[in-house]
């Protein structure tokens, strides 16, 4: 796989930029490795958490709050560290003023005040943008999302690493789900449950996106748990998806507290074949609609699913390559891609998804838990 | 109290601006009864989750991604709602654009194609602000970040209740930390308890801030929940700060597990003491710092604390009015305030935590549970 400072010089070359500027969480952790923990939404300590200033090969500048060097410890090596103050309370804040100027010295000592810079235009504060175009006139911005994004959908061995981590919690959760799950709890006791097994094995909290209902709510696709008891022969749909330290990964299992009716069973094998054929199809390129086609027809007599069949995951949970219908793009080695297919019924749905990495020749499955629909007792 | 339009007209004559576009979640969940749920980071399938574009007694409008309809319950009277493309797999996402088609509608229905209006920079999106030149090439823009937090400072009575319902789950879960705290037990496991608690009571997932720590920790303030494993005699400081539809609360309580040290019990008296010091100084007219300073200086012989006696609390968890040293604001009836002094030495801290809204004479406490050292048995 191609390392991330050459695929920055290809965007330089084709974009003809000199420098980058991200701002964007996302692509900031897939860069540099700071990862800003957002369950607790945008800081009001923060201008913003972190920006990274790149003249590729040359300089790699993080700009971070002065409160999150805690949190510095998943760095990559040969990072620039420069801190912003945040957190005051002997004074006004003056975090934007402090950025700015900060992040001048930093354009400054790089002799980049004249730069063309590539930027992710949509998550570039217009605050920022006003700084910059007042201190250093001669700058000039494009916009590069859609070229960085597709850097960011292939994932070098220490990425893969991180989301191999995460995914240990998804197993963990998935085989919670199957212990745990019984009449007579709540959605959101399962998951007290669920994610208690999950948070001690990361030995913290973890931000978490689930899908964990049972009954009818399985029908529609998921939710976040509800209040509402589980009863006897309900299935239990669960989609876990965790983020440990800024990688994500992702998982779904469905399950019966009690006996399947014959046609819950058939469908169960149906999608399980469905996955089957998804991940067979998986290797380097395949058009990604390819695999998202050959699942979707393979469940198409059943009524099939109404949502994309897969999406890449990474320091994002649904990014490219997306498994979907129109998607041309075409799959390569480092890419990580969560497949889930699904039948959703009038009163009843089953979705099963594995992660999985693209290799040389074909793909390997990240997730390590089975999809069993029946509990052993 | 000033409703909200008339303070938004008082803003519109002060900056001599004509109209109004918001960008960040807490000013359009404040002004609009909107909230994006943040516990999974930003959405990939939105630009932002949504715009608000005001005209002052003549137009609200809600600009909206079209996957978050069912979030809507919440919104207030007489705004109008526009939706823009948001998930998709049939199709390549096309939200930047379809969010700029949207608003552009927005604004010429309104006639506000040359408008001056306000805006909060840092958290306008570049992407945003270039667009709008393009196509509104008479359009300016003002930074009303500093009027409009003000603003945001001081609530109504519907803002009051709100904060009253999510105070409630704070009480809940001060409650079960007393109940549920014991030698063994990892602090993980007495989250997972306290937390089950409060979601059960607010029927669903409840993003929150988190100091639940034991020992030696709580003489730094805090931190999240970890694996280790509560011991006797331990103290457990337990902040917790959970947002319930848009709207914080926020509460500290610091119990024993076992029984304490007499320097121990002599120091919760006297940060006791300090808080309701700080709750008696309260009372409009008053200016922030003198809060502040009564607090402190009635902790300052055993060491006191490094940081700000208390601050607002609304739809972001820490606003204006901030009590600190230097903050000479003065307090007015519907500001919501969390005081919390503390007392950290080398190998605990004890921190006490109530929430008041600021009244016609004085305040009235919002949260209900009582600070309570030792456990009952």
């Amino acid at each position: 796989m191609p390392s991330r400072i050459n695929r920055l010089t290809e965007i330089q070359a084709k974009r003809k930029v000199d420098a980058f500027l991200f701002t964007s969480p996302a692509t900031v952790k897939h860069l540099s490795g700071y990862f800003f923990n957002f369950d607790t939404g945008p800081s009001p300590f923060h201008y913003i958490p972190a920006a990274l200033f790149i003249i590729p090969v040359e300089n790699f500048s993080l700009l971070v709050a002065d409160n999150e060097q805690d949190k510095l410890i998943t760095l990559k090596p040969d990072i620039h560290v420069a801190y912003y103050s945040s957190y005051d309370y002997k004074q006004p804040f003056r975090f934007a003023e402090d950025f700015f100027l900060q992040l001048l010295n930093i354009i400054e000592a790089n002799r980049a005040s004249n730069a063309r810079v590539g930027i992710e235009m949509n998550t570039f504060p217009y605050g920022l943008f006003k700084a910059l175009s007042e201190n250093c006139p001669g700058m000039k911005f494009s916009d590069i999302t859609e070229e960085i994004n597709y850097v960011k959908a292939i994932k070098d061995e220490d990425e893969i690493a991180c989301i191999r981590q995460a995914s240990v919690l998804s197993d963990i959760g998935q085989a919670s789900v199957l212990q745990y799950a019984k009449k007579g709890i709540t959605e959101l006791e399962l998951f007290a449950r669920v994610r208690l097994a999950m948070e001690t094995k990361a030995g913290t909290r973890v931000p978490m996106m689930t899908d964990l209902v049972g009954g009818k709510a399985t029908s529609s696709g998921g939710g976040n748990p509800t209040d509402r008891i589980i009863h006897e022969n309900d299935l239990i749909l669960s989609d876990l998806t965790p983020c440990l330290n800024g990688y994500w990964s992702d998982s779904c299992n469905t399950m019966v507290v009690g006996t399947p009716t014959a046609e819950q069973r058939k469908v169960f094998s149906l999608v399980k074949e469905a996955l089957e054929i998804g991940i067979h199809t998986i290797r380097p390129g395949v058009q990604a609609k390819e695999v998202d086609f050959n699942m979707r027809n393979h469940l198409e007599g059943e009524g099939g699913f109404g949502h994309h069949g897969g999406h890449g995951v990474g320091t994002v949970y649904h990014e490219e390559p997306r498994i979907a219908p129109y998607n041309a793009m075409v799959l390569q080695p480092g890419m990580v891609i969560a497949l889930e297919p699904a039948i959703y019924k009038n009163d009843y749905g089953i979705r099963l998804e594995h992660l999985v990495v693209v290799t040389q020749s074909g793909c390997e499955i990240i997730s390590k838990f089975n999809h069993i629909f029946e509990q052993s007792h």
